[in-house]
């Protein structure tokens, strides 16, 4: 099966892919029995919303799990029915690439407190019968992890041979290994960070304060009433931009003006303006707030620095690569470095790959050769086991 | 005299400084006999505030020009009579500072189009009686030169001894070589650029953005009935966070938590969090939204690149030191570089001078030993001709 997908550079590609895919559903943490978050509080029923891609083989040995990013969700790989938009990790997702759904079973979850099927704030809240909205409790990287560990039980999978994922998604696998290292065979975290410096933070801030100062926000409690789609504008624009690089903004916009170019006071000159509006229109409608709020918040909070990685006191046998790139300024590469620092101090098995792209924090959704040849090795190492 | 000054990080410095200083308007430019814009349109009367140090010279040959960036003003060194704020410069301009007034007579004027005395869309429209509001004109940073040569023509300086500034004072800086060479004996652009790359641009837009964002911005005509301040603060917190390094957050901040640390949804965990919003408050209060949208425009639309700064035909024997930040990423030392370039490609007297602070774009303000030295010899070079 061929599908086309569009680089961010808005070029197509013909290339292989999983084609349609369908949403599945898992629902579980049934009164009484609900989850007890970190901050102690309980929630459920909890739904999360995967698909899968692939075949589980009988051993239940070659299972693939990847964590999303912020703003993506579980449609990893090929498309919905009826929609010709493609998965955010379509690239590496598919027969013959990195992640090859000819010998593995992948699988992606939208993350608890996400708005793409899984329990969210803007899910109804069985006690009052309306949505959560800021009733929704506090969650962490650790809850969304053990959410999925449900769904990993579920699905039979004693031992994931890999677990992947860049920005949030690398969050999660470190959690993942943190909390569960016998059920993790090899992990991949990308672009990430054992927790966010203060200007990782200032950035999400800023992003929080742009949708809470709209006031279409209603301290909250919007659904029904209405979207802040301008603050959440405003705040897409800003990752937007923190997730690229200088020289690729440089050569996808230069300073040509816009074509249609009427001279006003504060009109778009620059079609550098009018790609950061025109992105946001389809997340704009898309995305709830809320979740933004909440998940940037999880990211914040994150911190497994300083041994906090190794606080369960079992070893941590998984085997880890590493991988950051060269122009990413809002995840820097010191970053990853210190993941590895931090498992070697402990004996741990993990590599660091720095990988020459151009794109900034982006590059790792972009399939480049050198990510698809990397992971692939590293993943295939483990498939004869 | 001894005044306290305040570092961007907190720490007081004990200083002589040039104590009180009064605020002075100049107005010109009354019609008929308007400045003429770029764009064509005409503007006046026009009334710039200046403050001036130390003494002019028998022969003028004394005069140092300082031109400020976005949010300053013409308060560059010392405070107003009631005020504990020192100037945006102080660290730099004083009797044995880098400017020293006891032998150079230095000049700072509020630009064109600003919201701190000079004309700029706050002001009175005289054919209406009220706020220009988005009636005022499209500006420029060479209005703002044209502006700025009228008041140095009134003051009856020929040649100014030295032009300095930053950001987009740094640019007002080749935009007065470009405009008038033979007017100006050296140049010292700093942490600015021959035009915005497509991020400083959109990152400029993201401001904007948050600040039409703002119900309270009523399309530009809100004088008199509020002002948009939760837009401007949104708009803040990107101008500070751009403005500093990663390293240089990380050392004020870390991850501490804020003390009266009482845990909520999306309180400020973080003192990094509290501080984006402390920053806030005076400059919301103070300045005018609408200045914010026309100086950012100007900015973007600057552009003396590629062969623009040698338009007007004549040679430029303007002596210039450019200086740079290594991690100043807002304005990154290739774009200083770039001027240099420029200059040296048609035989011009230009040097480039690194500084490895680690204060990233805020390092020109902060007043360091190595910026403080570089500039004392550099214009001294010239007070005996």
């Amino acid at each position: 099966m061929v599908s086309e997908s569009r680089s961010p550079l808005g070029t197509r590609i013909q290339q292989p892919g999983v084609g349609t895919t369908k949403l599945e559903h898992f629902t579980f943490a049934h009164p009484p029995n609900e989850l007890v978050l970190e901050s102690g509080e309980k929630l459920g029923p909890i739904t999360l919303a995967y698909e899968t891609y692939g075949l589980l083989n009988k051993n239940k040995s070659n299972a693939i799990l990847l964590l999303h990013p912020l703003t993506a969700d579980s449609n990893a790989a090929g498309f919905h029915e009826g929609n010709t938009e493609h998965g955010w990790w379509d690239t590496m997702v598919g027969p013959g690439k990195a992640f090859d759904t000819r010998h593995f079973f992948v699988i992606c979850s939208n993350v608890l407190g996400g708005c793409a099927g899984s329990t969210g704030p803007a899910s109804i809240n069985p006690q009052t019968g309306k949505p959560y909205s800021l009733d929704f409790p506090v969650i962490t990287i650790g809850d969304m992890v053990n959410a999925q560990r449900h769904l990993i039980d579920f699905l039979g999978i004693e031992k994931l041979l890999c677990i992947a994922g860049g920005q949030m998604g690398g969050m999660q696998v470190i959690q993942w290994v943190a909390s569960y290292s016998r059920r993790v065979r090899s992990a991949i975290p990308i672009a990430t960070t054992l927790r966010h410096s203060p200007q990782q933070i200032a950035f999400n801030e800023v992003t929080r304060q742009a949708i809470t100062a709209d006031p279409e926000w209603r301290k909250g409690y919007y659904y029904g009433l209405g979207r802040p789609e301008t603050g959440l504008a405003v705040a897409r624009m800003i990752t937007n931009i923190t997730q690229m690089s200088d020289q690729v903004m440089e050569e996808m916009f230069s300073r040509r003006l816009k074509e249609s170019g009427e001279s006003g006071h504060f009109t778009d000159d620059f079609e550098v303006e009018g790609y950061t509006k025109y992105r946001n229109d389809r997340f704009v409608k898309q995305f709830d707030a809320n979740s933004f709020l909440y998940l940037t918040k999880a990211m914040d909070r994150f911190d497994l620095s300083r041994g906090k990685l190794f606080a369960s006191g079992r070893p941590i046998r998984t085997r880890f690569m590493v991988v950051g790139f060269l122009s990413d300024w809002l995840y820097p590469p010191y970053q990853s470095l210190e993941i590895v620092r931090e498992l070697k101090s402990r004996k741990g098995d993990a590599t660091y790959c720095e990988i020459n792209s151009k794109f900034g924090h982006n590059a790792f959704l972009m399939g480049a050769e050198e990510q698809t040849h990397l992971i692939r090795h590293f993943v295939q190492t483990d498939i004869f086991w």
